[in-house]
């Protein structure tokens, strides 16, 4: 199925699942929706934080389709689950925000780590949760984000177990990505970064690390949505975790050489 | 001091010391010299194992004098000390080896980690033997190089510890200069490359690794000298161990981008 098929039945309301495994080589984003008073900040914000905030396009206020990494993507329909907050706590999950739109709404789409994950498994370096049908593991870290406004906080990270022997090409490969997170941030000891036990991950799955293998961290889009979360705005709209928009540009789009 | 002008002063045998620390920016050379008869196959077991053996020039046979990494440095007397080896054995040091000339000598000039060492402490990135002004920990790997006629046998490397935050900036950095040795092969664990004891080197100098650390491998320009003697040849010569040839192109003009 091409993206612009599965995002037709999901702008019905038909199709209410994970994208992951959904139209794969095609990049798929996270999305931030924030009234405009908000969002001058929030951009900014992103752009001083651009390894877990990524920003892949802009849309809004006034239009809410996007033009590049979609063509005419509709926001407000063609995500399967959004999550609607009120004073930074979750109110609704609902599968279509026609009735909540107005024309002061900013939409943020932020990159994802199913990219680079691609680029990884393609130079045969084997990702564990992905092998067990897990969701990746994330970790609180006390590692500060540029502060801009009342956003503000700590970064989010994801690990993955990694063979002493390709590390080095998981972070050159990551590097080429820079729009969806890019190389990772650190390698090893977690505790340097404030993670104080590798088994209890703060959201996602655990996994296990082998003795041939090193733990390996990567920012992760978690980030902003935590970092909107504490903002405790008035009113947010993000995508469900998991239920992503299908993009019709390509991972390999994203790669820089 | 300019390269050229150092070279002057090192062709009339008035300086016969290491060259570390000496026209800091610029691009130091190893040599090895074979008589032609070998020269082909040591040419394209260098093209094999690019990392361990990064080709900068070939200059010969019939020819002494480098065009590309230095404007006519003469390779018979332009090196402080030189090593002769008879059946692959050391046999004498010399500052010249004018003498020793013969028309089907054929010259290889390999980078050097000097180079990436230069671009890893401008981002700031520490070097405890650099620091602590001792040469590099070297060891013997279980890493099969790509054999080519009589060349072969295992990979050598260097071993720096870097802090785990900096080690994906330490990778990335190096994979810039491919033709000074690029980006680390290895990181952590040892024993994985046939190390059992990272106290225990091989050659060079041992340091600490300390406990927010990892042990970081490099490809090392030890490598071809190792393959040299176990080859055996009747006849060769290389620069003696720090005594490297002081080129005229830069670090810089080595980085790829």
């Amino acid at each position: 199925m091409k993206p612009v098929e599965l995002r037709r039945i999901i702008s019905k309301s038909e199709f209410i699942k994970p994208t992951a495994g959904y139209c794969n080589g095609f990049v798929q984003a996270n999305l931030v929706v924030l009234p405009s008073e908000y969002a001058g900040d929030f951009e900014k914000f992103c752009e001083k934080n651009p390894k877990p905030c990524p920003l892949l396009e802009v849309v809004g206020p006034g239009k809410h389709h996007t033009s590049k990494i979609a063509k005419g993507a509709d926001l407000l329909k063609d995500i399967p689950k959004y999550q609607t907050f009120i004073d930074g706590k979750p109110d609704k999950e609902i599968s279509d925000i026609t009735d909540l739109y107005k024309e002061d709404f900013v939409f943020f789409l932020l990159g994802c780590s199913f990219s680079f994950e691609e680029a990884l498994m393609n130079s045969g370096i084997y990702l564990r949760h992905v092998e067990e049908k897990k969701n990746v593991s994330m970790y609180n870290t006390n590692i500060d984000l540029e502060s801009v406004g009342i956003f503000s906080g700590k970064m989010v990270v994801s690990m993955r177990p990694i063979k002493c022997s390709r590390i080095v090409d998981a972070a050159l490969i990551c590097s080429k990505f820079p729009s969806v997170h890019g190389a990772p941030i650190h390698v090893g000891d977690p505790s340097q970064i404030g993670i104080s036990d590798i088994n209890a991950v703060d959201y996602g799955d655990s996994v296990a690390v082998l003795p041939d293998e090193l733990p390996v961290f990567w920012p992760c889009g978690v980030t902003p949505q935590n970092v909107l979360k504490q903002a405790k705005l008035p009113f947010a709209i993000t995508h469900s975790p998991g239920y992503m928009l299908v993009c019709d540009i390509k991972n390999e789009d994203l790669r820089i050489d």
